[in-house]
């Protein structure tokens, strides 16, 4: 059989077997609504609160401070139209960068069409926000601020941190109407998380980025912040978002948060090695590549790497045929045609942008599968660049620049 | 051990083993996220597909009809949200029922109070909304029409194929922007179900009403009418809904959808048979209940009984201790101390309403389980009538009027 190696974990995770087991017992016998007042009722409800206290550790929250919703797209929805939706008598103006999530871009969009304004702050080569940027741009009628925590494509952590400090500032100066929310569902596993450090309002997370199923995420907002409810109609999670909980996937989401949490050190040291392995390996073998995002400051697991003269689409099917899965960018705007727009904000030119590609490693991530992917990879962009008039082109402008050559 | 009777099936259903088993294999190796272009994402895509079809047949809808969303309540907030949104500028009304789910209900308010106006049709002794009162609603500025096909609480079926004829007969007169919702999550899988027959525009179903997973909800939107989606931010669902799908739950709600339409009309004969021997058995053991909704037009697996001079919730209680799970009303409303506003809404005095209880059995109950609820409760009641200070002035009131007994 041929090898199958998975480096889209960007994308989303296998499951943990572990995250499976646990959730198993509330696939068959444990199958109340906990809601329901008796005895099934109430073993569904302790097993829901048993899991909120463990997403909530992982991210240093109290369990009441997190809302179950049904993924990271509709914690996004629901952060921020469910404080645009209070704060509006106070201001109608945004700050979001140039590089969130579709999920975020899209709402701050819809937002616009209502008259919102929206300041997109633009990043520089490395991805990075300036802090000096985001000062500049609050004005009195901004009520928020979004950024991501780190980003999807190129992994860049952002200085949340430090934005949070400028939002207590502004505060402090009698801006109280001000939030700050941040997208941390690629961040959550692959960076440790701290609610007090970040300092920030509101933070998004989602179950399939850390081994547990798709179909669950989860928003925190800090004690006392108020936000509009968007699903409406039941009282569960404390009349903040309605609907019959999913006991089984909150149990996942719960245990896969508890092992990301005990795991998290090992986790980061095993994938950046074979990250870094991947790069070195890639700079040795492949020559006009370029690697986006930020050197340092960004996650463990993520290698964003533009091929010269070819297009990441074209490679990600070479590569997909040798059993190997990687992607161009957001799942989530797959289908487009359009090249990455994080990877535009970069700076980087319409070619680099679309011979963009995003290696994301895994916990379960082996050398095997490093050196797999190595010994296929350059024979792949070989072969794309052999049929391709850019590479063609370039060669020959380099062969009239250097006729010895 | 003590035994164990599940009779709260229109709260929540147990998981199918066959659903457990085929969700299984994407809940481990098959785990891609369907929007990847890679081997990994076009498997998830497939089962994504396949369980759409699935879904599809249970109703007589096509696929791509289909949004799959987390719940019957998102599905509701959908559904109304979503016509309210796009409709505002043709008119402001809605038409609802008096005894709609706490999501629907919910909706409407919020709505409301954003300047809407709803009127709340009434409902009959039987449960049942009367063709002529929606007739006699609809204004010229009216652009929703949602009721339910059957109660969550006392089973009743709405007349909506006939309400349907009314909104096609109301568009022939050049009412265009009229649209007719109907939340099918308690009917699906108790009742055939086609939407061509129905004639409604939008359909709500829910998951684990019908032995799938909680977490997973279906909305039916005819071919054609125009909603704004109320999830942004990600192609998923045709633009409709985004957020990476749950495919785990979808595969599951697939399945279960199959299996409903394959084993429905026997499904609905053995509850139906179980439900009308419990009822007899009541009737016989039991003074002064009231069996609340209509006797025919109704679900074959829901028996709602008020029980004199007592409160539902101590019976529920008793019997919970005694191992048998039954409801109050609808568990997305539980928490509240205030009597059903369906009971209410029936003509029922408060007495009445506060002692309503609703048996919902399910496709697995037994005859034992019934026999077994037979014993139990007409002890329970007796139990609980001791201590009723209700009881013992209706006692002293009949002794007066009949001395010799």
């Amino acid at each position: 059989m041929k090898r199958r190696v998975y480096l889209d974990h960007s994308a989303t995770t296998p499951i943990d077997p572990r995250v499976v087991e646990a959730m198993l017992p509330y696939l068959t016998e444990k199958f109340g609504n906990p809601s329901s007042v008796h005895l099934f009722g109430q073993e569904a409800r302790a097993a829901v609160d048993r899991a909120r206290q463990l997403v909530a550790e992982l991210i240093g929250a109290q369990p009441q401070e997190l809302i179950f919703v049904s993924s990271g797209t509709e914690a996004n929805n629901l952060a921020i139209r469910g404080i645009a939706e209070r704060a509006a008598p106070y201001g109608r103006h945004i700050i979001t960068s140039a590089i969130e999530h579709p999920s975020v871009r899209g709402v701050c969009q819809a937002l616009e069409q209502r008259g919102w304004e929206v300041t997109r702050l633009p990043v520089g080569e490395d991805g990075l926000v300036r802090v000096e940027d985001v000062r500049a741009a609050i004005r009195p009628d901004t009520v928020l601020i979004t950024i991501m925590l780190a980003n999807n494509e190129i992994g860049t952590i952002q200085p949340i941190a430090e934005i949070s400090h400028l939002v207590r500032e502004e505060r402090q100066r009698g801006h109280r109407h001000l939030w700050f929310h941040t997208d941390a569902v690629q961040a959550a596993g692959r960076m440790a998380i701290n609610v007090a450090e970040l300092g920030c309002d509101l933070l998004s997370l989602s179950g399939h980025k850390l081994y547990a199923p798709k179909g669950i995420g989860a928003l925190y907002v800090r004690r006392g912040v108020q936000l509009a409810p968007q699903m409406l109609g039941g009282h569960q999670e404390r009349d903040r978002r309605a609907g019959t909980e999913a006991v089984p996937l909150i149990v996942a989401f719960g245990k896969a948060a508890e092992l990301a949490r005990q795991e998290l050190d090992a986790r980061i040291e095993r994938m950046r090695a074979l990250r870094d392995r991947f790069e070195r390996g890639v700079a040795e073998r492949i020559t006009d590549v370029v690697f986006n995002g930020h050197r340092e400051r960004r996650l463990p697991h993520l290698s964003n790497i533009s091929f010269r003269y070819i297009e990441g689409e074209g490679l990600l099917i070479n590569l997909d045929l040798q059993g190997i899965a990687v992607s161009t960018g957001s799942a989530c705007s797959s289908g487009t045609l359009e090249p990455s727009p994080v990877i535009r904000a970069l700076g980087r030119d319409e070619e680099l942008a679309r011979g963009a590609v995003r290696f994301s490693l895994g916990k379960d991530t082996s050398e095997e599968d490093i050196d797999y992917v190595l010994e296929v990879l350059p024979q792949a962009v070989e072969s794309l660049r052999r049929i391709s008039p850019l590479y063609h082109r370039a060669l020959g402008e380099r062969a009239e620049r250097s006729p010895s050559n």
